[in-house]
């Protein structure tokens, strides 16, 4: 693997040396800024061998670093090794942001390169700006990692589907609408999306470009009359241009988003530099008008509606009865065969596949056992999964795109004996999920202002995990999905966690990390819904709405508040009223005492 | 009281009409952005009735209307009664803020008028801009209020004393150099400090021309030669001169500040928009650079170091020996004789007085009974403070200056039997206060990051405080000190809560207030310390430097955790060790008894 590292990066370097590149970047997206790529996207991965979901190459003549964070950095550490490609941990103390290695180390006149469709237009400036201030320049034409890469994947071109109404409550027509009055509000007479999710959302189409994300590569622009989608030439069928016409959306293909930004002169059009991409946002004439602005897509769609909520309800019911009777089986199975990582996993999809209208796992599932499960992304190698003994703990994170919606739970389960301490951690992990699922807030806080919840019986250990708490998730989309997050203190940037309002959903997944040793974390997904209003205002709470038990042979209930007790008590009491019925009579007696009260 | 509002609003909108004003804004400040003012710049409370510490007037020619924030929504209404000024509870749902109002409420080619010197630049010019968006102006040269204010009080020209080195640990040589290494890093050549703590700190002198906080009506310009100290004529002995001479700082009469200002041609001048006021920067010629940011002093002064904290907790013993004897006596007495909420507040007066290098009370002393508590900031008018009888609560918010540093504290006092109801909240009050000052966190959280602790016990019974956590607290400054602080969600502008630095001293101060039935507070003084430091980073922490016993008589034990309870206990064990010494045999026997084990 290291080899052929070294041999593409030197490859890189001749092109680089004759363009006259001194630090080319190469970050892990795809031209629309998404998080998980397809695989012709994987650029990043091709040049340093690191393939974890996020982080950024940066080559120089004589050196290459990989920044990536703290999720990652076991993982990387073990991927890069000989590679001569140097770990920058990102957000450790002393390691530079890639704009202050980039001002430190390009010499005067020097140049950036990168190619400008897998930059974000606000980075792509960045850069600029860096080698403005040298003197230089930036070069951003060019594909040069496709240059070298010669057996790069095609570009997906998979067929898409229309979503039925039951399952959004909402017609394209009508988000159509919405957007075009948030681009009236903002005076914009054009709007570009590059951003998949956003798309496939406002057009309730769903697709497969990319792996566990049902997206459609493409981009939409809107303006007061137009709607056109730029998709691949061949992916509307024929029988499905009747919607797109009924809708007034016109079609054109996909490379010409170019060009269609190239025309927009005189027009005021609204962009998240974030979200599209360095070359377009470069093709819009200079003397068009852009209105820098968050995507209205974006908080529009992280709002689930009644119809959206009422179905994730239902995927999550599907999900945890699938996750409900692994732990059953797995409990039972451990010790007696040959299970390991991979056919524990394999199990587990198996049962997920068992639920009416599953469609797909949301990402690859992380089944961790002892000290792999440190490593907070672990992915075993194909054929290489560790060997499961009754003994210490698996952690499982997981989740399944359903219609009705998409899902995403950790359980950390006890295999066998587990130490005194792994059971302090387990508990500990446990009171700071609970603490924030049973949070009351006033309107108006975002998820940073809660995270310390769920941080908080961690840090009076000593410990912390290098994480958010939690992320949003999608509807039938990326099992990442934003601005609602729970993040903690400097790093975090508050826009990232937005105001909760009722109908969104954030997942809830603190975590005990001990390299070398075991990991362990407990994730529920969250509803935010309404609670009284009063004189003081709006109160908000959570619904916890992921439904499978907690091991309780990990927990010591001394450690916990009684309230805390009191929550988990009644969250048990819910998992089994909920799944009971869709259980057969063993694993009901096994649910029943696995849920029973503490 | 209100006729006499009616009489100097009409005089006023005489004297707007002359000068075509269409909306004059009278603010709390003086000329240097302070919180508490001497009584020469009382012009709102003037203009208005209202006397709470903040609050702004704006008068338009046939309304009135006074903005002032949750603490003292009810004290407004009070005042403002039969005044004709409409409140405007700031904060609150479909409250404009002023901007907002004045953008909506001036007619096109409107002026809006303030006088130059209250009003911060920051602020003035987005009054300005909102007045050039209706093409109209500003009016800002004159004191319009002055104008009518006939028996004004003179302006403060008190004198002022140097603090002996044992108290502060550092000389203002030292302070002025590390100012000019933050001017240097920002580009500056010049800087203008017009805030009165900034430049007591820096200078380590202590005045008396604001009641409560021992500062010294002044300016002061920093060169990388020159350090100027604008002060009133007389203000300085002649046998204080030779500090002055010593540390190479000129004098110059306090009014000099604006021709001084408009002579830096062609200078990069350092100043903090919103600590200087508008007239002083409209005096700063056009071609001199603005360099925009906070007053190096001010983050400076608010991580005090290892002399001030030695020396804070010291006053803070003295400190807590007079409210302990205080609470003692009030115990003893209630019910006896006479008590009343102003007899109460000038006994604890008295025994603040009896403790050596007892300076001043650091605010007007909020001694509340029953109902009257539910004014977060109420105040009993001279001669008719509520009496206290043997039942309810009595809220007594506090604090001292001390030649070793400032104290603030509340504690609310059972005078005899309390409902259940007034247990529980008081219980919870408790809980929120002990949750945050247990806090563990990684170095890099804001005081925004932790609030919530504090705040859940509240939130989860459908409760809130309409104001912030805590705030800083000076060194023999002002009692209310930025940049840390603890507030909470969408109104809280992120850098009034500062990371939160070791040497850092801020309150924590939950409440509850019910209109018309009881209010509750209890604050201790939280200094900031470093913790553990581990591979997950820099581990803080929270000394409680605030010592006095907490009633017991209010407190349900079942309501707390364990965890709690271990704290309350250890906090009341280390209460009666530190103040035990300092005790009559009497006054020792009943603080044994309440700050027993629970």
């Amino acid at each position: 693997m290291n080899d052929s590292v070294t041999k593409r990066l030197s490859a890189l370097r001749m092109r680089m040396k004759e363009r006259g590149i001194d630090v080319y970047v190469i970050p892990s997206s795809d031209f629309h800024g998404s998080e998980y790529t397809g695989d012709y996207f994987k650029a990043r991965e091709y040049a340093t061998g690191f393939n974890g979901s996020a982080g950024t190459a940066v080559i120089l003549a004589d050196s290459a670093y990989l920044w990536t964070d703290g999720r990652y950095f076991i993982q990387a550490e073990k991927q890069l090794k000989g590679s001569g490609v140097l770990l920058q941990r990102a957000g450790e103390e002393g390691v530079p942001s890639i704009e202050d290695f980039l001002k430190k180390n390009l010499l005067e006149g020097g140049v950036i390169g990168f190619d400008g469709r897998v930059v974000s237009a606000e980075t792509g400036e960045k850069y600029q700006k860096i080698a403005e201030e040298k003197k230089g320049g930036i070069f951003w034409e060019e594909d040069l990692v496709g240059a070298v890469w010669k057996d790069r994947p095609h570009m997906s071109k998979e067929p898409f589907f229309f979503l039925e109404e039951q399952y959004f409550g909402r017609s394209a027509a009508e988000k159509i609408s919405c957007v075009r009055k948030k681009m009236k509000e903002a005076g914009a007479k054009a709007h570009i999306l590059a951003s998949l999710c956003d798309i496939a959302w406002l057009l309730n189409v769903r697709g497969n470009d990319i792996r566990h994300v049902p997206v459609v590569l493409s981009y939409l622009v809107l303006t007061g009359r137009e709607c056109i989608w730029f998709v691949q030439e061949g992916v509307v069928k024929e029988d499905q241009r009747e919607y797109f016409e009924k809708n007034r959306i016109g079609l054109r293909p996909y490379e010409e988003i170019y060009a269609y930004a190239a025309s927009l002169s005189d027009t005021a059009v609204l962009l998240d530099p974030e979200k599209v991409n360095y070359r377009i946002a470069g093709s819009i004439p200079e003397n068009a008008k852009k209105i820098i602005g968050k995507n209205p897509t974006e908080s529009m769609k992280a709002v689930k509606n009644k119809t959206e909520t009422d179905n994730t309800i239902r995927a999550h019911i599907k999900d945890g009865v699938a996750v409900t009777k692994f732990i059953f089986w797995l409990k039972k199975r451990v010790g007696t065969g040959t299970l390991t990582e991979l056919s524990a996993a394999e199990y587990l999809e198996k049962m997920r596949k068992e639920q009416e209208h599953f469609l797909d796992t949301s990402f690859d599932t992380i089944c961790a056992y002892g000290e792999n499960a440190a490593m907070m992304h672990y992915a075993a190698e194909p054929g290489r999964g560790a060997a499961l003994k009754p003994e210490g703990f698996l952690l499982v994170d997981s989740g399944g795109h359903y219609l009705e919606g998409t899902t995403d739970i950790t359980r950390t389960i006890a295999l066998g004996p587990v130490t005194e301490q792994m059971k302090r951690h387990f508990t500990a992990v446990l009171r700071g999920c609970i603490n924030l699922a049973s949070a009351r807030f006033l309107y108006g806080a975002r998820g940073q202002d809660l995270d310390i919840l769920a941080r908080e019986p961690l840090f009076c250990m000593g410990l912390d995990y290098k994480c958010g708490t939690g992320h949003g998730v999608g509807h039938l989309l990326s099992v990442h999905e934003g601005p609602n997050a729970f993040r903690f203190g400097k790093s975090a940037d508050r826009a990232q966690t937005a105001v909760l309002e009722e109908g969104m959903v954030t997942t809830d997944e603190p975590g005990v990390y001990l390299k070398g040793a075991y990991g362990i974390r407990t994730e529920n997904e969250l509803l935010c819904q309404k609670a009284e209003k009063n004189e003081y205002g709006q109160f908000m709470r959570f619904e916890t709405i992921t439904y499978a038990p907690i091991d309780l042979d990990a927990v010591i209930a001394d450690d916990m508040t009684q309230r805390e007790r009191a929550f988990l008590n009644e969250y048990h009491r819910k998992v089994y009223e909920t799944l009971a019925f869709y259980l057969t009579e063993e694993e009901k007696l096994w649910l029943k005492e696995n849920t029973r009260a503490i």
